[in-house]
């Protein structure tokens, strides 16, 4: 058996978003959308030279995710799927990861764009954004091929919460 | 006080990267190198439909990784940085992220290539990679901006190994 792995939050995202329903459900479709990272005083020396980068990757708890399910009916479709072929946030571990803009970074608060977290969500990373690590040359996006139009019009609408 | 955020990992990763000496440090300087990610039978049925993407997040643990302090300096410069402006693995939560390439599902595990990632990680997480949530408009890059071309010439050193 495998041991578990414990991490303590680094920081804590406060955001317009305070229920998972209405919540936008990536940062392409939260365009503008201001949020911060309170980094906790003692991580805060980690931030040196991280307000050079436009984008930040942040790593964080889904707080609020309900129980998991292996086949899950995500956002942008009307069928079911593996849940690890989707984004959404009841998963076997509730981990998410966004790419958000970085505006500034003033006293341990990171302000942030395109923030598409919840209100409250415990962050236990954040990583630069570098095109070069985090854009590879994708060919396909399987069943969202067919669906990622429908991102715009999307929005959690609750079902995956607790 | 914030929680302790607890994780049980989902699957392994097998890969020829044995220790942390000599190892990429990222998937565009492991062009090709293959590995496997073996996805536990429990878990299997989430992976319903995850073929069908040309890319993988991996989310995992750094199960190698030494105690973290707060300034380090990377493989790729000279100068310190705060630990969360670097992709450094002694980071206070230890979790790495690597987007690589998926050449096919069988069975559970997962076929990949561009594999910077160490025999034997836990992997916590496995997401589709998707241009449209995970590729937004960098403009700037910070102090990597000077020092990306030395990424095919970095490797580990084991600096962050304990």
């Amino acid at each position: 058996m495998e041991e578990d792995v414990c991490y303590c939050p680094i920081g804590k995202l406060h955001s317009p978003h305070k229920r998972p329903k209405g919540t936008p459900i990536q940062p392409s479709s939260a365009e503008g959308v201001e949020g911060q990272v309170e980094i906790f005083p003692n991580y805060r020396a980690g931030l040196e030279d991280l307000g050079g980068f436009s984008h930040v990757i942040l790593i964080y708890h889904f707080h609020l995710a309900g129980e998991s399910t292996l086949k899950v009916k995500p956002y942008m479709d009307d069928e079911d799927h593996g849940v690890f072929a989707t984004r959404g946030p009841a998963r076997p571990n509730p981990v998410g990861i966004s790419n958000v803009r970085l505006k500034k970074i003033e006293e341990g608060i990171l302000y942030l764009e395109d923030v598409d977290i919840l209100d409250g969500t415990p962050v236990l990373d954040v990583k630069p954004h570098v095109v070069e690590f985090d854009q590879p040359d994708v060919t396909n996006i399987g069943w969202l091929g067919e669906n990622v139009h429908r991102l715009e019009e999307s929005e959690d609408d609750g079902r995956f919460a607790r």
